[in-house]
């Protein structure tokens, strides 16, 4: 049985949940509240020494960084496939993945905020604008790559790695007070993802360990 | 022939070049001078969207993002493997460029660095000990890593991804003034990679549009 580390609000492990449920695999889950530093203790660390949601518990192993472990996912499970057949697509779905792990979502996660705040004095606004700067960057260009690739989905007609990351980012943009009307092909991307079960079953707000009142707020 | 958009001292594009190199492949280089944000010119960013580099034209499509493009050279040209064969093994290696690619690279590059200039006066010294923070937070779980699964090179006895993105980082880190020698995994490594030829050709010093004097300045 796999078990996943996991925090209901985080980005990455979202992104993990999607792909999961998108291969139909059952799963145990393993809550560290980020909000008490919980994935900081020396025993999770043990398990994942950059003490970061999420982790995959394999039996025997345990598997770090979304990405990395949904690449695994899709190496031991291929059906249905999170990537397309053609080298050359799956190097436009891998990097629209790494647009958003790496170009958006590193600036506007909690651990990145919290230091703004302490470093410079930054309060919830000026973070706020700091992280939509990102956001609003990031998302320009991703709504040119999905209106060359896309056709209902990022890439094509299926589910893929790209949306497994993108509907987790949409969730955090719109938690910061991000418009997606100037994204149409991103909104309407996330939309279909709502209506599918393995999305809908992935979200925060749909985890054991989801706050009852006020998920929105941090 | 490849073309790699290209810039010298850009890490992603680094860890581009040295996997072309490992692979033994040619590509001719166009570079883009980031410091007067050439790589924003409509021209460009009709090929790449994001305005980053590195891209890479193989010729009818332009690929992105520097983990996509290597797992592109991986997939289509496998000899040597920058990944090892065991589905678990792999996620391990992934992992690690994941945690350079994700949590280190994203918070000390030039075009964030600016940002926190600008949005909070932050001088100099203040941005290189942002960017330090980072880093130490990064290699001090990487040098568990690769105490882990290292054997010459950050995984086993070959270069692999994990070097590709490795070498470029502790380049980065040591313009930042980081010192190695609470990482003696890391720069045991970073070491034997500097006497392989195909990171030594990549290094940022060697390439066409490096500066001749005074390379390790901003």
């Amino acid at each position: 049985m796999l078990k996943l580390h996991d925090y209901w609000r985080s980005s990455a492990a979202y992104r993990v949940r999607i792909a999961l449920n998108l291969k139909g695999l059952d799963y145990k889950q393993d809550s560290h509240d980020l909000r008490t530093n919980a994935q900081h203790l020396d025993s999770y660390k043990a398990l994942n020494p950059q003490g970061l949601v999420p982790a995959l518990d394999i039996g025997g192993h345990v598997l770090t960084q979304s990405l990395a472990i949904i690449e695994w996912l899709e190496e031991t499970c291929p059906e249905p496939p999170l990537l397309p057949r053609a080298a050359a697509d799956r190097a436009v779905v891998r990097a629209m993945a790494g647009l958003i792990a790496c170009d958006i979502h590193p600036l506007n996660n909690l651990r990145v905020l919290r230091e703004l705040k302490k470093d410079w004095n930054a309060d919830e606004a000026q973070t706020k604008m700091w992280a939509k700067g990102w956001i609003a960057e990031g998302f320009t260009a991703l709504e040119t790559l999905i209106g060359r690739h896309g056709g209902g989905y990022c890439f094509g007609e299926r589910p893929t790695l790209a949306d497994c990351f993108l509907v987790p980012q949409v969730f955090s943009a719109q938690r910061f007070g991000v418009s997606l009307d100037p994204y149409p092909n991103i909104r309407a991307v996330n939309e279909r993802c709502d209506e599918h079960p393995a999305f809908s079953r992935a979200h925060p707000a749909h985890q054991p360990d989801a706050d009852t009142v006020d998920f929105n707020t941090r």
